[in-house]
C-alpha cells in the first residue's frame, strides 16, 4: 500500500448564518482594489449583493464590478475578467455565485498577470505564474470549488471544457452562508447534491487507500442522501442545508483521496456534455452515474457496491454482493428520478448518437481509463447509448 | 441551531514512507538557523535522528539541538528553549518527537521573542505576540499536535497542567511516516490510540451540531477500534500505522468541533492526574473513559450510547438504549484492560484519594461542566473514586 500524498488546504473558512461581517477585514488584508465577479440577477433578488457592498463599503474599499458571468463559463469570459483586472489594477477577487463564478474567478486570478489568451492555461502553451488572491461567497453548494484547487472552464470555438488544477487556485477564503442556499431551486439543488455525492462516489468506488478516509466519505454520502430529500422539501431547513454545503466543500480539496490518482470517469463523460451541449453537470451526472454503475457491476466489483449499500445506504448485509450492487443502482435511480424529478434520459435533453463517438474519444482521454473496472472509448459510449 | 465556526488549518501535512525528503525544503523557506528539539535517544536509536541531520545537512542549514525534552513538559524546558534560540538567532523550530515534544517546540516559538517566563502565557500574565515557524516529523501518533493550534505544558512548582490555544500554535508543516511509529511500543501505541478515541468521543457525545461531523467522526472512531488491536500484535504494519496516524491527525485541528465549544471533561480530569502525578495522558484516559461513561450513562444520555454502539462498534440495532451503553462500556473496557492490558486502576498507579478533592475542583473549572451530562466537582470526586 503506497499512501504517499501532500494534504495542504490553507483556505480559511468561515462557516455559518451570522461570518459576512468578516469579510471587509479578510478582503483588506489584500489590498484596497476589489473586483466583485458575480452572475444574474439573482444575488440582487435575495438580497445579497447588497448585503456584500455593504460590507466593502464598512470596510472602505473600492469597488469594481464583473457581473454576467454565465453558467458553464467560458474562456473570454476569464480574459474579460482578466482586463479589467489590468486595467484598474485589482488587489482582490471576490467571487460570489456558484461554481462557474468561483471558478471563473480562479482563472482570472492567473490570467491578469499574463498578456495572452487564458485559454493558453488550458493547452498547455502557457503555465501559471502569478495570482491575484481569491475570497469566495458561494450561493450554491456542490462543486466544493470554495475549498479546492480545481477549475473547469469551456471553449465555445472549439467546444472543449477542460479542468485545471494548481495549488495557489485554492481561494484564500470563503464564505460559507448556508441560508443563502435558501433560494435554491429544486432543481439546481438536486444537480448540486448530486455533483457533491458523485465527487465521493467516484472516489470511493476506486477504493481509496485508507479505510479512514473510506469510512469518512460513508458518513458524507450519507449526509448527502439524509438531507437531499429534506432539502427539496423545506428548502429553508437550515440543518439540511448546513449539511449539503459543508460537504461538498470537502469533496475535492484532497483529503478524500489519500494519495491516489484515480480518474474520475463520470466526471470526464459528463464534462464532454456539458462542452458540447451545454448540459448542467449535475444533471448529466444524474443520468450518467446509474448507467455508468449497471455497466461496471459484475461478480469482481460487487463487494464494492455491497460495501456501499450496506455502509451508506443500510442495505442488509446478508444480501448478496450482486444483489446489493442491483439495489445500489435501484436506490440512486428512485433518488434521482422519482424524488427529484429529474429527466432519466440524455435524448430528452436534445442528445442523439451523432457526437457519442467524438465525446468519448475526449472522455477515455484517448487510452483506456483504469479504475475499479477499466473503460475503453468503446465502453464509454455503450454507456452513453445506455443513457439514451 | 447554531453552527458558527471558523476553519483553517493551513498546517502542510507530507504524509507516507517517503516524504521526508522534503524536509530542506521546507525548512529553507523560513531561514538558515533550525533548532531541532526531540526527546531522548529513540530517534537515534531507530535512525530517525540521522535521516534528519542528512536531510538539514543536505539542504545546507545551520543546525543547532535542543535534546533532552521529558515527556508531560514543564515550563522550565521551554524557557531552556527559547533562550537557545535568542542566543543562536534561530528561524525555524523542527519537532522530532511525540506530543510533548511538539507542544515544547509550540511554545518556544512565542518564548523566544518574550523576555519573562514562559509559564506567563498559560497563567495569562503575558500574551503570545510573535512566533517563531514550526515544522514537526511527530515518532508517535495520538495527540494531533502536529496539525492543531493546541498545546499543554506542565509547571512542577505549582503541579499544574494547563492547555492554551493560539491559531499561530499550528505548525508549518508535518511530515507524518507511518513506519517510524513502527518501534512504538505496545504500551505507548495503546495509550496513544486511546487519546486519540477519546478526542472523538468526547466530542461526540457532545453531539455536534452537524450530521457530517457525526458521521465522519463515526469512520474516524470505527478506525481506531479495528487497528488498534492490529498494531499491537503486528508492530511493523503498515495499514494499521497509517490509518492510526492519519486519522489522530483529524481530532482537535477544529474539524470535528462545527462551531460547538464544549468542555472536553475526560481531558480535563485526565489532565490533572498527569500534573499531580506525572502518569502518562493517555493511559489516565483508558482507566478514566470507561467509568466517566458509567457514570453519565441513563435514561436521557442512552441515546447517545446506543448511536456510538450502532455506528461505531456495530451493535445490534434492536438493543434498547440503556442495554447497548452497558454494551458500550464494556466494549471499552475489554478493549483497554484486556486487548491492551493496561492497568485498570488508578490505585495500581500509586493514586490514592488524598488529592481528588484538589484534583476535581481545577477539572470542573470552578464551576459546573455542561455537556451531554453536567457534571459538578462533586460528580468529578465520584467518578475519580470509581477509577481508585
Amino acid at each position: 500500500m503506497s499512501t504517499n500524498f501532500i494534504f495542504n488546504v490553507p483556505t480559511k473558512i468561515y462557516f455559518g448564518d451570522n461570518q459576512l461581517h468578516h469579510l471587509g477585514d479578510e478582503l483588506k488584508q489584500y489590498g484596497k482594489r476589489v473586483l466583485l465577479i458575480y452572475g444574474g440577477g439573482t444575488i440582487k433578488r435575495n438580497g445579497l449583493y447588497d448585503r456584500i457592498i455593504a460590507e466593502i463599503q464598512k470596510a472602505g474599499l473600492e469597488l469594481f464590478e464583473m457581473p454576467g458571468v454565465a453558467p458553464n463559463p467560458r474562456h473570454t469570459t476569464v480574459n474579460r475578467g482578466a482586463d479589467i483586472c489590468k486595467k484598474e489594477k485589482i488587489d482582490v477577487l471576490l467571487a460570489v455565485g456558484g461554481g462557474s463564478v468561483i471558478d471563473v474567478a480562479k482563472f482570472v486570478s492567473p490570467a491578469s498577470f499574463y498578456d495572452g489568451d487564458a485559454w493558453d492555461f488550458f493547452t498547455k502553451k502557457a503555465e501559471m505564474t502569478q495570482f491575484l488572491p481569491v475570497i469566495t461567497v458561494p450561493t450554491i453548494s456542490g462543486t466544493g470549488s470554495e475549498m479546492d484547487a480545481y477549475g473547469i472552464v469551456g471553449n465555445q470555438d472549439t467546444l472543449e471544457k477542460i479542468p485545471l488544477y494548481h495549488p495557489q487556485l485554492m481561494p484564500k477564503a470563503s464564505f460559507l452562508d448556508p441560508t443563502v442556499t435558501y433560494s435554491v431551486n429544486r432543481y439546481q439543488t438536486a444537480c448540486t447534491a448530486i455533483d457533491s455525492l458523485s465527487h465521493y462516489l467516484e472516489v470511493y468506488f476506486m477504493k481509496p487507500n485508507l479505510f479512514m478516509l473510506e469510512s469518512a466519505m460513508e458518513g458524507f454520502m450519507k449526509t448527502i442522501l439524509k438531507y437531499l430529500p429534506v432539502a427539496l422539501e423545506k428548502p429553508s431547513d437550515y440543518e439540511a442545508r448546513a449539511n449539503l454545503m459543508w460537504v461538498a466543500s470537502w469533496a475535492l480539496n484532497g483529503f478524500t483521496f489519500g494519495g491516489t490518482n484515480q480518474p474520475f470517469m463520470c466526471h470526464y463523460m459528463a464534462d464532454e456534455l456539458s462542452a458540447k451541449y451545454g448540459l448542467t453537470h449535475g444533471l448529466t451526472l444524474a443520468i450518467l452515474l446509474p448507467r455508468y454503475l449497471s455497466y461496471t457491476l459484475n461478480e469482481k466489483s460487487a463487494p464494492i457496491f455491497y460495501s456501499f449499500g450496506c455502509n451508506v445506504l443500510g442495505i442488509d448485509k446478508d444480501m448478496p454482493p450482486m444483489e446489493a450492487g442491483k439495489q445500489v443502482i435501484a436506490r440512486l435511480e428512485d433518488l434521482f428520478f422519482n424524488v427529484c424529478e429529474l429527466p432519466k434520459t440524455l435524448s430528452a435533453l436534445g442528445v442523439d448518437d451523432s457526437k457519442l463517438e467524438d465525446m468519448a474519444q475526449v472522455a477515455s482521454r484517448g487510452t483506456v481509463l483504469h479504475g475499479f473496472v477499466d473503460l475503453s472509448k468503446d465502453d464509454i459510449v455503450n454507456i452513453y447509448r445506455l443513457c439514451l
